[in-house]
């Protein structure tokens, strides 16, 4: 695009400005010419394994049965490309001193991608846990059909369950980038590490955060707003946030907690078959078969017509 | 995209293996081979719509009004195709032996859209109420156009109004597609199946939820965070949910609700009129004129030095 | 698209009745062939700016560095074009009766563009301190790379400082609808007049609010699902909300603010170095100093075989 003839000088100032500010010492500088993950082909790689995962939900166009072999072939081939040189590229990012990929990234993307491939059939085994626990564990739910196109919950477990894998593959920067990624479209904050396990359902789940270190059990059920996040952040002698240490909670197996629950803590454990009331704030742990729930914030009621005159006056000093 | 030579062995096997797993029953494989809504076509719908209903405000050239009528009929003739086609699919989908879209879909596709097409004058005029109730109620709304370009309560809502229609009209699928496409951009999920009165206004939104069977009437306001939704799911004999019955909240006029209020139960009953504060708790009604708010939970308070030198611990505990 | 023979006559009708409710008075109409912004090209414009600010984060492919500032020229006049564009739209939006975009709007577009852009080595400062403020605030967070990347809160952040830095320079409309998008995004949204320090970071970040009239220091870190809002709107004499005095709290240099705690009113101060708990509600002041903390809801809990047995029964009654 060419800038209007009035406004070069000005223009031609600004980008040295610019140019200038990037020979500084910056943190926002660190990206600054060599090889990093793009996030645009991160959503492509997400796009076609969903193809792969749950084949004819996604694209606009009819794929005769007969030919999906063939339509699943290419997406697989994509997939191997693009993660095989996004991995280099994270794998990259953890030797500062390099400029480009090298072989050997080069070589660890590749293998890396191809364990990834090979889960494929595990990881729709999961995915049809994660589907059947969604249908049952809600009544608005009128097909399965419905859930895998509409179902934020959904969406996010299943990115969350490739993300995790390439994780404990030892994948740098790129699950963290697709979880994200996940959490933009969905309003649900999954970290990859975390552990969770079969037939896990969020229903709405807008506000959800699941935080790095936590471990969920099987049948588990979350609605949105719900927290499972840290208590107090640990640091060392010099006074830096240790990172990596269990943080977040334990929540076993047939567990329920409802909306805006904050459950806190690494030692913090809630027990099988528990049901964890809406709005429940819990920094400690509680036994398997629990039932809590709060007791109604004290409210304070004004009624009549001095209501119906105040009526558009927020007033909580009443 | 060709594989590179020393990999195309083991994609091979990885892709058999998946092709095998499309062969075992499971859940995620009901949509293979037959023809689906498309996620990418109904946003395209959703497009084409709003270009309708408040023409001038989306594309990103000028549209001088003499053209105005053209550039409609595009819209219009664009939307009846792409809504019959989904439509049809949508129908399709309800017939689970039938493995493409027959006539008698495609025709009740074609006539469910016209219908659909035929509302727009009085959806405009729904919307317009709304559009008034967003500027009578939040002091920073600068002008009508600053609300319709970036208000995602409105969007929202716009696109509630279109899916209630469809879902009114007995179309499956589609409805729920659109809204939470919805939900995706704005954080705000309504279902399609809620009734939802004139001069609607939801401010700011992320974490808004309003069930299947909510019943709301008109000016009423909703602030981000708040849920209208369920108390219990009631299952049949065999322990499967029930589904369809009223189990979200009925509001009356000109209510308001404040940021992270929670409503829950089928016979929740907020009389007109009535004000629900921020983060308060109700599974039962309350009557007309009524205002409703949280006494503030009790805090625990530590001050001076002691905690200057904590500042970054938190500790739940004191 | 060629409407098919036999509704011809149908989707005529349907395109007259639409044109005629176009002529209609209606807030919906106010856009109607006049230049208005347009979202599309403010997305452009964000991605644009992105990639200056924190260049070799963006796109799929490798820049080196000698190239970069070819580059970064690029991006530099683009947004000049685009910005210049926008911002005269904008302006015209407040000249009712103006159909076109005149020499003067067109004219102060560039002037504004212009400004803008001679403040990215100072926008890029304050984005270097936020980055390191979400590195130090967040045990999760492995590198910079991941922050910038993936990250909500960062991506906010960085929107609401050049939106805020356009809104200051007084142009209309066009940065409420850049907030507004970082907000579809993230699910984070900061008004564009609020006032915030540098080092600000927001962890998560879905459901936080912060409004128009607020006012952040340094040094300051909020968690999801934070509110800072309003506690009352006023009126004037007619009964219309007063719009742009302050409304919203004071919130001094090192605090800290946890997940779901709502803080409301133009004259509320929350003290330098307090430390508010999740789920507070304040409505008042605090001093510096000061740590507050909910005390836990009262939690009614049912335990043992009884809550087995229900265990799929919400029941909040008990």
């Amino acid at each position: 695009m060419e800038a209007p003839e009035n406004h070069r000088a000005e223009l031609s100032e600004v980008i040295d400005a610019i140019a200038q500010s990037y020979e500084a010492s910056s943190p926002l500088n660190s990206g600054g010419g060599f090889p990093l993950p793009s996030r645009e082909i991160v959503k492509k790689i997400i796009d076609d394994l969903e193809a792969i995962l749950y084949p004819g939900y996604s694209g606009s166009e009819d794929v005769p049965t007969e030919y999906r072999r063939y339509r699943t072939a290419e997406h697989v081939v994509d997939v191997f490309e693009h993660l095989s040189s996004q991995i280099a590229r994270s794998f990259r990012h953890e030797c500062p001193g390099v400029h480009k990929v090298c072989d050997d990234c080069h070589s660890r993307g590749q293998k890396q991608a191809l364990t990834l491939l090979r889960k494929i059939p595990k990881l729709r085994e999961a995915l049809a846990g994660d589907l059947q626990a969604a249908y049952d564990g809600d009544p608005a739910a009128k097909s399965f059909d419905e859930i895998i196109f509409s179902y934020p919950g959904f969406k996010a477990v299943a990115i969350y369950r490739v993300a995790h894998e390439l994780h404990r593959q030892g994948v740098p920067l790129l699950p963290r980038i697709m979880t994200e990624y996940a959490h933009t479209v969905t309003g649900i904050d999954i970290h990859p590490g975390a552990k969770i396990g079969r037939s896990f359902f969020i229903d709405h789940g807008t506000g959800v955060v699941v935080g790095e270190t936590c471990v969920i059990g099987e049948n588990v059920k979350l609605y949105q707003g719900v927290t499972l996040g840290a208590l107090s952040f640990p640091k060392d002698a010099k006074g830096r946030l240790l990172r990596g240490h269990k943080r977040h909670p334990t929540i076993e197996d047939n567990v329920t907690i409802y909306s805006g629950a904050t459950v806190l803590g690494g030692n913090t454990v809630i027990g099988a078959h528990a049901i964890v009331g809406g709005n429940v704030w819990l920094t400690e742990s509680i036994p398997p078969n629990t039932q809590i729930v709060i007791e109604p914030p004290r409210h304070k009621v004004r009624s009549g017509r001095e209501v119906s005159a105040l009526r558009y006056v927020v007033d909580y000093e009443i």
